[in-house]
């Protein structure tokens, strides 16, 4: 298809110059681009879809990049993109070196800050909006955040710190009543209230919008700004949560309607108190798939547009935890599931079903989600938070301070650990071995097939300190049959080369051994502490090589090394990691085999 | 003196049999033995004066442990620990083996939960609620927080959370208009006006307080209680940030007012809502000197109690940063300085007078800070996130995705890094090497003495890329001269053993020298990244003691170790740092020598 507008459209500037029917073309195409993209590439849709209007209203009433413009968490950004000088690569997005599917600021200058981890938003763009204020500088900065990510703490702290003075400083809400699944939480309660306050209806912006169309503006302008102010001011609604944190609320307004999300956008910027404007929009909008049942189309697989996308669950490391726990929740009433807004993403569909008195959507808050099941394991339950590697980053400091200080039995399920692929640097669980195992009494566990998974699950049920088990994205690989059960398995050799591994590598390990007979495989199951015997086991072999889906810095290969050093081993030792670096998004096999870290390098590195 | 009430109250039944003069009484003996020990021990005097009455009130109307009390922050839990059957005790207050200056379950079964990092006691206090409710337990969890924990964004992910359902769980928020100085932001405007609703003095709870003092409590207990429920409407303040959040919003009650407290968190009780009970009460409360200045009175060192506590500001590592940032802030006007509500402890007092427009206090907000900072950064401005060790590890997340992914130079003064001494497990700055270390590109700095934090301040300023400067609590310690200014210096010695280390202990090492002369000693300027040069220094010696003020695991020896290891260094290689475990509180040379890290154990150990 040929996109008349878009094709057209190379920054925000060509935005400004549509008129009413052209821009109306325009969103049609951005939608029929983002839907045929995604349909093959995989993406982030419902929530895109639902930004489209939005999108193309901020770039009207904002000049980026003078103007930052911060998309909170990169779900809602591909419009943004289409519109800012990227149409003619979108065919890359999520692909090795191609656009990413999160805002990233080596990729465009109208891309002011990463958001790849949610609730950042406010606090980045209050930020930049401070910095060009104290430099003298024009501009503004805006936040686009959604509903669900105001759920997360850091929104509210920001917002507290936003609230607190003079100036004209601006927060979008995108209210489609979602984060990824169902909006939940009290949060989702209040706005649902000020979602349907009559007068959204009744109003509906005619006015101010009038105003500001006022030809010879100069003339005008102040008693314009003032019967703007007053007329808004029916729609303010005071004592809501956003007012008691300092901000002018505005709204609702029809995410939709790009007039009427332009003029309140104008308008907030005269104000001298910062604004928030909440915007209602359809997740899914235009698609009708999606908008029947946008959790479905959250994060997609590649899928065919009239046909859709396929819900079924297939079978992977998440629906296997998740299962598992609902077992296990059959037979023991203590066991309750945790997650924080990933019932799906962390397969915890069923048991949010099954057992929902005993499964807990905290909101995008996994501080929150940590302690309370610190609170939980304090009072006798058996609590498994279920979280994303990259997202567990947020509860560092409760697994420290709540968790392993009083060595309270909070079960980790730590899905997505080790490389993920295309989502890219903020989504890769890099770095949860490096934070697990720095915390004093946090037992590691890393399975590398479903069957050791669900035993592990079963395990950590039973144990009664604080357990991790991490395990990647995506299926298991074939493995040469080891002790799942015991501590670590060794798959022996006749030579007197050994590699250390677990998880995932365990596989390439195993298929470097068809190649390479000799060589001997030590299984990490129990990843972290070690086991007088499986130092004793390593230290039989002259040479050692350490395979890790980390980075190196305080993985387990160094805590390894260090051990054997001090130990005085004299033998070659070879830690092969992803280097302390972020990882770009890509696939999983490109990623593993760029860092060393697939089977036929494990084969050339030994050989 | 001799406690005649105090000294007969071994455990909450005790206190709800006293009458009202015997409450007032018990009260005064309270303040009297806090002040007293708190003037020999040091520890939170100004917090802990304000919470007596409300303790008392909370045990009064719960039963402890049955019910679980978690006041956020020790800071207000002295009184608590008096009236739980440690009284006799309590001048071990801080003391290696002591009591313990924040709430420690290993050390009393009141203790339900570690509090030691502000803003978790909601997420921890539901969690229990919610276990007791799910296991068909009797008993309740209330949660004690202050009005500056509330800034939190932990607070506000768990108020979201345990708003969204029916249940009786109790919220008591105790405003004393500060968290550690002022409290800041937007909600601490929005507390202050709902502290000075007239109701407040017109109403004060006569008649619910009466109601529920009627005798034959089952014959008029339904409508005692329905009564109290219409009476006590009056009192709900709708649509303030807590009731948008879910909970029934009770208050203000007088925080020194013993049985309109009990009363209230009586019939909050029999609500099917989740209530917060807002109390008003005066920091310091009770004696002159702390309530004229509470922030001098929030953490203490010794004083005399007729004479007040010392507020001149002693030179140490906090007031040297501090000035050091002052000095350069009047050069530069991109310097900025941002705090979480520790504006005196981090010793920016002086800047956040002189230079109000570039100074931030966040309230207790790391997660914020953190991205605040890059967002500042990320604009052209110098950021400086001034921050105690264990505090960053809340803006863990956040370093990693928000600063370190962009390379945005956002500074941070790691102050309180490694032992802090009485504060204990919850307050030892151990994880910073270990995280820092793990976050691709943060470079880090950790000078011994003053003239060399100074210089890395500078440095810092200068730097285009995240960097730490991390930095122990209190005083430099005499060192041999070395070139600071260099990535790391030698001192040499004419043998084959070398201590490499860095920070407060290079002073130890000084020590240790001018007994062992022949060691060599390389103290490390930059921490982490190492050089080249470095390295190839460190191969020339036969054998390497690495000593850290940190947990092993993830620690720059480990990196060094292994580094070697790689290199195929054969000499002999040790590592002496704080095992992986919690180090409780003593003062800081006690625990320095507890773990092998003082002088005369690095000389046992070279010799």
């Amino acid at each position: 298809m040929e996109y008349k507008i878009l094709g057209k459209v190379n920054s925000p500037d060509d935005v400004k110059k549509l008129n009413d029917s052209e821009l109306h073309i325009l969103c049609d195409e951005l939608r029929d681009c983002i839907i045929s993209t995604v349909s093959k590439n995989g993406g982030h849709l419902a929530s895109n879809l639902g930004a489209i209007e939005l999108t193309v209203a901020l770039h009207r009433a904002f000049s980026s990049p003078d103007d930052s413009i911060i998309f909170d968490v990169g779900h809602q950004c591909y419009a943004h993109k289409l519109i800012t000088g990227r149409f003619d690569r979108f065919d890359t997005l999520r692909t090795k070196n191609g656009i990413s599917g999160f805002m990233r600021p080596d990729e465009s200058e109208h891309d002011p800050f990463i958001t790849g981890h949610s609730s950042n938003s406010i606090s980045a763009a209050y930020g930049i909006y401070k910095a060009k204020r104290i430099s003298g500088e024009d501009g503004t900065a805006v936040a686009v955040i959604g509903d669900g990510a105001m759920t997360g703490g850091m929104a509210y702290e920001a917002l507290n710190n936003a609230g607190s003075g003079r100036s004209n400083f601006i927060v979008v809400l995108n209210d489609n009543k979602m984060s990824i699944s169902r909006n939940v939480g009290a949060l989702a309660r209040s706005l649902s209230k000020m979602r349907n306050k009559p007068r959204y209806h009744r109003f509906k912006f005619a006015l101010s919008n009038f105003l500001l169309k006022i030809p010879f503006v100069g003339k005008y302008i102040n008693r314009a700004v003032f019967v703007c102010k007053e007329a808004v001011k029916g729609l303010v609604y005071r004592n809501n949560v956003f007012s008691a944190l300092g901000f002018n609320y505005l709204g609702p307004v029809d995410g939709h309607n790009i007039s009427a999300m332009e003029s309140l956008f104008k308008i907030a910027q005269t104000y001298n108190r910062p604004s928030l404007i909440h915007v209602i929009t359809i997740k899914g909008k235009g698609y009708s798939f999606a908008e029947t049942s946008p959790k479905n189309y959250h994060g997609v697989s590649p899928f065919d547009v009239y046909e859709g996308a396929d819900s079924a669950e297939k079978v992977n490391f998440s629906k296997t935890a998740g299962d598992t726990l609902c077992r296990l929740a059959e037979k023991d009433d203590k066991i309750c599931a945790i997650t924080a807004a990933m019932t799906e993403g962390t397969g915890l569909s069923n048991f949010s079903q099954k057992y929902r008195s005993r499964f807990f959507d905290v909101g995008i808050a996994e501080q929150h989600a940590v302690t309370f099941a610190a609170g939980m394991a304090k009072a006798g339950l058996k609590p498994f938070f279920v979280v994303y590697s990259s997202f567990l980053q947020r509860g560092f400091d409760q697994l420290v301070h709540d968790v392993a200080i009083g060595r309270l039995p909070v079960r980790l399920l730590v899905d997505r650990a080790g490389i993920v692929g295309e989502d890219g640097e903020t989504h890769q669980g890099l770095f949860d071995m490096s934070f697990l195992t720095a915390i004093p009494g946090i037992c590691v566990y890393s399975p590398a097939t479903y069957k050791e998974l669900e035993y592990r699950i079963e395990f950590a049920a039973d144990y009664d300190a604080p357990i991790a088990v991490r395990y990647p994205r995506g299926g298991e690989k074939e493995t040469i049959d080891f002790d799942y059960k015991s501590e670590y398995s060794v798959i022996e050799g006749n030579g007197e080369k050994a590699v250390i591994t677990y998880g995932r590598l365990f596989s390439e390990a195993c298929a470097a051994k068809s190649i390479l007979p000799d060589i001997s495989i030590i299984k990490l199951n129990q990843v972290y502490p070690f086991s007088e015997a499986l130092v004793n086991e390593a230290l039989k072999y002259s040479e050692l090589h350490f395979y890790e889906e980390s980075v190196r810095n305080g993985g387990v290969s160094e805590h390894f090394v260090t051990l054997l050093a001090e130990k005085g081993y004299k033998g070659t030792v070879c830690t092969h990691t992803v280097e302390n670096k972020f990882v770009s998004g890509a696939s999983i096999a490109e990623i593993l085999k760029d860092n060393m870290l697939d089977a036929d390098l494990i084969v050339k590195s030994l050989s």
